[in-house]
Order: structure tokens, then C-alpha cells, then sequence
């Protein structure tokens, strides 16, 4: 036992990790302690829903409709949609049965020709995405951000750490792990007046996601002890960011077009019952927080980032840092009685920690650009074309066992000509 | 002819209005010119889609099924969507024959007991919203918030006259009109610090809203001369907004709670094609406008809307004068790469015209609660519990008729107890 019940607010056991009779789950990060879900197609076929083990993937179309799970038909769509409507009983009867599967050598006859190798697989979009909505949770990072573009001035807004400050951003712009980032054409500010052309201060921001799988209704607000009944698991995200187009157009309402051409997200969904033992307290708060804002235990997340640029580790991001924690955003996101949809996204915002290591943007790796670094093929502040940028995460399991997120991936491609 | 070709951007001829043998047809603003499409459900019934014709709605479902109207069985569906992502010319062909059946009497005695009194239906929001963005493009609104909010500054930001100033809401709270609205509870800001509890200046935004058909590819930007290709047609917006909730937590990310508890919108979709006399010429621009926002011609639309409060005509502001057109909001809100899906709304802003009875929002109107406005029933600075607010609109249509956007109505009710 690794922790304690009160850092565990999932149902899953905290234990020692069962033996897998599958080819290479024993000491792989996608053992049976993780257990992603995801939607793949394979060649020539229609994408279908299945969760990783390994370096398989385990066709659970094929598996429900052969009755080695049952997950009230949900299985046989294209999207994890309908699969995370169903709820926590459900998701944890279904990943029960699969460790089940996984692990008891009289199922290997049933289970072994479903498992498809990762290597013959593409992975799509595993859900459709409701609305996003990304906070800004981070307090270096906000700090760092307050410090760029407001020199001399208090980093912090004042507002800051009263509420978790978020924003709703394009939904229908939430790309899978994997797909080019075309660089995006916008205004800039410039000392002769705005001009228009392909940003010159392109970004990323590394952040974790939660999807929402329960939804709820019109005027009623989620509380924070609900926070597990509602969320299914977590995505890792890359809020790709043209900063020169954000800084030009963000007042008064907010950034637009320097975040809404592009926000990747992780082809794995990892269920919050795989990450039962990441829980720990988060950053104490103060002043206190409101009343609707109290969460008691007051728990984050230890899932560590790392950010490779061009193949080279850049930074960590700790997760474990953030101020406001995903219980906190969840509640506050619909205190006003905003309902909740399945597939809702709620990003964390950039996860920067104390050190320059551990920042979640190359603005800030960079200060503003004042300060490039080094890669391999030569000097950056921000994006070259052709770079690529791969953000992964790990969190403790059970007994000593690490759980790794799916990556999140992107290359930059030269904006179109016009 | 009431305008020349250089004012219709749509397919849609000009011309006299033919006349309809449907009872109250000839001399309704809903007639045979009108036409806006919705979704109604009958007693017992699955929601269907129909057309508005009089004081009727015509059951497109079954038409599609009696084979009096083709539309690829977009008709067989509980949303819009189907049927607007068809495009242009399926949706002028439509219309076409829809005026054919409604004016021709030897199709009477077919479509007539297709027709159902609008008083035995009830009408369902008519599209799923994909995602919505809020612009901000009437000056004299902006001006006047600039006026109320930062006084003795600048009332127009920058960057204002350069681009569309937009954001994203939240699409799961698009409401259809006659949906009440439970008073949002939230954060705001008191000399002592901020309090929780419910918004004490809940306001409206008038606001009129564009519903894309056809989608775009992400990477590619929509030019301006492509507006009508993609937009289907126009709704009417009331964008609620708790002011108090709004101010202390806008900086820096934009409006979020203050705005994400509903979005009331028209349960009628007016489409382009109905509209295809009120394009007029919108207000010059100066400065000149980049090359991707120049639109020629560049037309605004000249809808007159009627804001009712408890059934007093309080404001009537005027969309014509709008700053940024729907087809520069379009442009610039793909420029970026950002792709559209079917079903995206993005509304213009609040409309606001230049005199204090031609405003959108009773922030202006009550100048920030300063100037209360009496009504029947008692004074009013912002809204109270079971006020209800009522905004209406009209266009001309050919030959001197008057087109009628349907409206979007809701009442307050009082926020829960905690």
C-alpha cells in the first residue's frame, strides 16, 4: 500500500500489481496498473475502441461482441463517448474485468487473437469533444507569464488566487497526438501598426487534460467532493499558442485565434482509477478559498511532464505543483449552472514549476525570447518549421509500479502561401 | 427590385412576392418570402423538422417522406445539421420548391394536412451547436463599455478597428428561446474582498447569430467572398451575462462564468436566402482593413431589432450599423487555420446603434445601473427574478413585405438555495 485512503478518492484498490500473462505488460508502464482507453483503426477497417496493454492493443468491439466484456454495447462505436456516459460503477466493473482477463492464464486462449500489435494500428481522436474549456492553474507559470508582459507590475492578477481563472476554447480544433500543426497566419502588433502574416513567436503549453464522462443538467452545480463521479480520466494536451497573435488580439475578451488553430491531445485516455495512487495534497492555499472552492482532502495529481523538443528533454513540468486542483476547476467551471456534456475537456493550463527545467512553454524556457536555447540542430526562442515537440508523463502506481500517459505529439509545417 | 445585384450575396432572386394560398400567408412577416426552418415536437411526438409558414409549421419530415420535398432524407433527423451541411445550391433548391408548394394550388390537397398549428407543437433547439464565438463588433457598444468601464480612458481599445474582437463560449449552454434562466450564482468583487452568491447585475445581450452549414478543412482559411457558402442562415442571440461575475474575473483570459450559464438563441433559423433584400452597406472602415478582412462589396444586414422588457419596448437597436460584417467574422475566424463544423454559431456582439434607446444591453441602457429605467411594474437597473426579456426582429423582403426573424425570449428565475 502505497498510500493512504485519504489521497485515493477513486474506488480502484490501491495493492500490489497482479502478474500479466500478456507479452511485455510486466514491468511496462501500460501494464495492468494503466490500462488506456483508446480508438484505433486498423488497415482498411473502421475505427474501433480498445485499451492498451503493452505495446497491443486489445480490440474491445471484438471483445464485447464475443462477451468477454460487458459494457452495455458501447463498445461498438467509433468514440469513448457512450463508454464514459455510463459512469464509475461501470468503468470500474469493466477495468476489474479486463486485469481480470489480463491476468488469469484461462482467458489467454479468448483474449491473445485480440490483442493487435500498436505497430499496425493508427490511433484517431478517442472521444468527441464537447466544449473545452482551459484554465490557467499554474502559479509560476502565471507568475512567469505577469513578469513577461507586465514588467514592474505584480505578477499575479489580483483575482488569481480567489478563482481559477479559464476560458473556453475551440472544440472542434482538438487534434489527436500525431497531427501536423500548421504554423497559423494572423495580426501582429508591429511599431508601424498590425500586420498580417505567419506567426513569429509560435508556442506550446503543456498541460494535463480531464474528460468528463457523466454529464450533468442546466442550473445545477457540480460539487468538488463530486469531482470523480463525473470526470473518466485524463489526457495529456499540447495548447499549441501563436503568442504574437494572442498579445495583439487578447484584450478585452480573451485569447482567440493565437490558441483556436490547433490543440492536440493524447490518442490514450488514462481512467482516473489507474492514477488511484498519484493522488496527493496539493499546494496549500491563501488566502482561503471560498466556500464552493473548499476541497478537503485537498488533492492533486504527481503525473510528471517532460517536454522533448526536437527529441531533446527541454524541461519537466511537475504536475503535482498546480494551485488549483481539478476538483477546484470542475466546480468552479459550473457553479453558475453551467451543465456538463460527455467529452467536455477541461484543460489544467500550463504546468510550470519554480525551476527554468520545469516550465510548460518555451516563452517562458526562452523569457519572452530573450534568452534562446540550444538544441542539437541549432538555436531557438520559438517554433522553427519541421520541429516537433513530444510532451509525455508518468505517475506512480501501485507498488512501486509507474504508470505512463500517452504522449502528445505535433511537428510544425510551414504556413500555407498565399 | 427593391436593391441591385451588388447588395445579394445569395442565390435568391429578387422580386415580387408571389402569393400563397396558405390561410394568413399573404401579408404575414412569415410568409412565402420568410420561411425559416426549426424543430417542433408534437404531443407525443419525436421532435421533426419543419418550415414556418403563417402561424403554421410544415412537417418537412413527412413531406421528405411523401416525396414532396427532396433533401437526401436530411428531413428524417431531430436537428438541422443534416440538412445544413448540404449547401447552397440544395438549400436554394429547397426553398424553391417549398414557395412552389405553398403559392401552386393544385398542391393543396397534399400538403395542407401536413401543416400543423404552431399552437399544438412546442419548439426544441433546431441545430446541435457545435462551437460558438461571441464577437464584439458594434463600436458604439464597445464605446460605451470602454465609457463605463475604464472612464476618462481611450474608449476603444487599439487593436479594436484592426480585427473583429471575439471569443469562444460555451456551446452546451445554447438554449432555445423560452427556456427560463436561473439566476447565475459566482465570484464578485466587494471593498472587503471577493463574496460568493448570486449575481446582483444580470444582464442581456442582443445580439443576432450566423449558423454555419458547410464545413471548411483545418489549415484552410474561409475568404471573405466565401460567406455564403458556408452560412446557412441567422438566428437571433441573447447572450446573458452577470456583469459582476463578468468584471471581477475577465483579466486576463476573457469572459467565462460570467457568460457560460446560457445562451438563449431563436428557435427559428431564418436563412440566408430570406435575407437577400436587407443587405445594405455597412459603415466605411477607417483605417483601411488588411486584405484578408476586405470585403467588396461590404455589407451589413438590415435587421431591426425590438428589445421587450416585461412587454416594454425598451430598445430598438439597429444591426445595419455594425462595424465588422458577418462575412469579415467569418474570414477572420478561420484566417488562423481553424476549421468549421455544421452547426457552429458565432453571433455578432451586442448590437448597439448610437442613441441611448438603440442599445443592446441594459448595462448601457441603465448607463452601469446609474440611470434606472422605469417600467409598468417598477424601476429596474439590471434584471430581477421573473422579469422577462424579449427581443424581436424585422427585415425588409422584396415588393415592401416585412420578414420576420423568429424570437428569442426568457424569463429569470430565481438562483438556487445553497
Amino acid at each position: 500500500m502505497s498510500t493512504t485512503n485519504e489521497t485515493n478518492p477513486t474506488d480502484a484498490p490501491h495493492g500490489a500489481r497482479p502478474a500479466s500473462w500478456v507479452p511485455g505488460a510486466d514491468g511496462s508502464p501500460y501494464g495492468v496498473t494503466n490500462l488506456p482507453y483508446g480508438v484505433f483503426r486498423a488497415a482498411g477497417r473502421e475505427p474501433r475502441i480498445g485499451v492498451r496493454i503493452a505495446d497491443l492493443v486489445f480490440d474491445l468491439a471484438a471483445a464485447e461482441s464475443a462477451g468477454l466484456v460487458l459494457a452495455a454495447g458501447a463498445f461498438g462505436s467509433a468514440t469513448l463517448n457512450g463508454f464514459m456516459a455510463l459512469g464509475r460503477p461501470q468503468w470500474t466493473s469493466v477495468r476489474q474485468r479486463l486485469v481480470e482477463l489480463f491476468t488469469a492464464p484461462e482467458h489467454r486462449e479468448a483474449v491473445e487473437p485480440l490483442l493487435v500489435p500498436l505497430t499496425e494500428v493508427e490511433l484517431t481522436l478517442p472521444f468527441e469533444v464537447a466544449d473545452y474549456v482551459d484554465f490557467y492553474s499554474s502559479e509560476h507559470h502565471a507568475s512567469n507569464v505577469g513578469q513577461i508582459f507586465r514588467p514592474g507590475q505584480p505578477p499575479l492578477l489580483p483575482n488569481w488566487k480567489h478563482l481559477p481563472i479559464g476560458y473556453h476554447g475551440r472544440a472542434g480544433t482538438v487534434v489527436v497526438s500525431g497531427t501536423p500543426v500548421v504554423r497559423p497566419c494572423g495580426q501582429r502588433s508591429t511599431p508601424d501598426g498590425p500586420v498580417f502574416g505567419p506567426s513569429v513567436r509560435l508556442d506550446i503549453e503543456a498541460e494535463v487534460g480531464f474528460v468528463v464522462g457523466v454529464p450533468s443538467p442546466l442550473g445545477q452545480p457540480v460539487a468538488v467532493a463530486d469531482f470523480t463521479d463525473h470526470v473518466f480520466g485524463v489526457v495529456l494536451v499540447n495548447d499549441w499558442s501563436a503568442r504574437d497573435v494572442q498579445a495583439w488580439e487578447y484584450q478585452p475578451l480573451g485569447p482567440f485565434l493565437g490558441k483556436s488553430f490547433a490543440t492536440s491531445v493524447s490518442a490514450w485516455v488514462t481512467p482516473l482509477d489507474a492514477l488511484a495512487d498519484a493522488f496527493v495534497p496539493a499546494p496549500e492555499q491563501d488566502p482561503a478559498v471560498l466556500d464552493y472552492l473548499r476541497d478537503d482532502p485537498h488533492l492533486g495529481l504527481d503525473l510528471r511532464l517532460v517536454v522533448e523538443w526536437n527529441g531533446e528533454r527541454v524541461t519537466e513540468p511537475p504536475f503535482a505543483g498546480m494551485y488549483w486542483t481539478p476538483a477546484q476547476q470542475l466546480a468552479h467551471l459550473t457553479v453558475n449552472g453551467a451543465s456538463l456534456r460527455t467529452g467536455d475537456l477541461y484543460a489544467s493550463g500550463t504546468v510550470s514549476g519554480p525551476e527554468r527545467g520545469q516550465v510548460g512553454s518555451f516563452l517562458e524556457l526562452t523569457w519572452g525570447g530573450a534568452e534562446p536555447v540550444e538544441l542539437g540542430d541549432g538555436t531557438r526562442t520559438f517554433l522553427a518549421d519541421g520541429d516537433t515537440v513530444t510532451v509525455t508523463a508518468t505517475a506512480p502506481g501501485p507498488a512501486g509500479t509507474v504508470v505512463a500517459l500517452g504522449e502528445v505529439t505535433g511537428t510544425i509545417l510551414p504556413a500555407p502561401r498565399r
